[in-house]
């Protein structure tokens, strides 16, 4: 788990504003969670009452910036710009059925440069609830409310082979660029997708058993700083 | 540089709640200032402008929960919980001829267990000065009018020896537990000093010309979370 900023946002249509292509911009789709009150130490059961809205996140890394960053030691800064959050967030109750465990049994839908890039179940290869996480965040301190804890970037585990195809390939796809990189340095000992560059687009949904948006979408395009 | 928590802080005067003695408490007794808006990629010359107040803060750390969080690289979650600030910050006219290059020009004053502890100069050794980490930090973001931006431990250079022995040894101490640890392991091979024990107390302050504390003292003791 990293820390955040939490000072400035993106609007969920905001372009996001990139300084540099060479900083190597990536979206990454996660669920976010927006508690109340929560004591320290609190136990995953128990951090699951406070669990109060659910929306979805396009949790903006510059790649580039990464390795540098962590060879420090101290972890992510300046990799982490601002971060777009969905026009809408909604109680748990609100997805029925879908909200189980504490994750959202729906795929994460990501379109990228017109396309559709990833459709991964958030749930099904998820390595932490979101009780988890938010249980995790407060083992040595008080999260006051409106604290808001992402899920990390939805992923598959078999990502190499199988459902962890390209969507254009029949497979459920990716949420972040930097998963389908992985994929083709495996596979070609290179990678062929370039982070994104400017203009390029992400739209980032969920949508119910009607087909009707659960959010609203994130749709954001990369501008010059 | 690291992110840390901005939901909760702890009062001037409040206990530091510690869940369990193993985690290794330790002060760190900081420079912290406050900026206005401040725009994304700002130079470290146009930072200085943005620097509105200035104030102490203990930025406490939790050592033995630091080396498994950095093994697992993403940085400090746990091991930095809830800072607290002086009861005071006060404008950069304030301090006079003591700020100056974007530093504070006087002695940390830090006082551990009723004794001093610690009584660095604030600007002598710094590695960077307020402005540069301003700067720093609003690389790839805006960041918002009231953004807090701590200077990271005072610390004397050449801290083996000479003006970096002990307080109590004539030298101008340390302002933080963790150093003369690492003093006492390369002198004897093994710390000596424990971190903060439940009922320890911690004081920092800083007086001007006139001895007069300028921001108020943070006094806080370790209590059972």
């Amino acid at each position: 788990m990293y820390q955040g900023g939490s000072d400035g946002f993106l609007g969920p249509r905001d372009p996001i504003p990139l300084g540099d292509p060479a900083w190597g911009c990536d979206m990454e789709g996660e669920i976010a969670v927006i508690t109340d009150d929560v004591p320290m130490g609190v136990t995953p059961e128990a951090a699951a009452g406070h669990i109060k809205l659910i929306m979805l996140v396009n949790d903006v890394s510059l790649r580039g910036l990464i390795p540098g960053e962590l060879a420090k030691g101290f972890g992510f800064f300046q990799s982490k710009p601002a971060s777009a959050f969905s026009p809408v967030a909604v109680t748990p109750d609100e997805l029925g059925d879908a909200w189980q465990n504490n994750l959202i049994h729906l795929p994460m839908q990501v379109d990228y440069r017109g396309e559709p890039f990833g459709r991964v179940e958030a749930a099904e290869d998820a390595t932490f609830t979101l009780a988890d996480l938010v249980a995790h965040a407060a083992k040595t301190r008080n999260l006051g409310a409106g604290t808001i804890i992402g899920s990390g970037t939805v992923s598959k585990k078999d990502a190499d082979g199988g459902s962890g195809k390209p969507v254009s390939e029949g497979g459920r796809g990716y949420s972040c660029i930097a998963e389908i990189r992985m994929i083709e340095t495996i596979a070609d000992g290179a990678p062929k997708t370039p982070f994104m560059r400017l203009g390029d687009r992400v739209r980032i949904d969920m949508v119910d058993a009607d087909g009707q948006s659960i959010f609203g979408s994130i749709d954001q395009d990369v501008v010059p700083a």
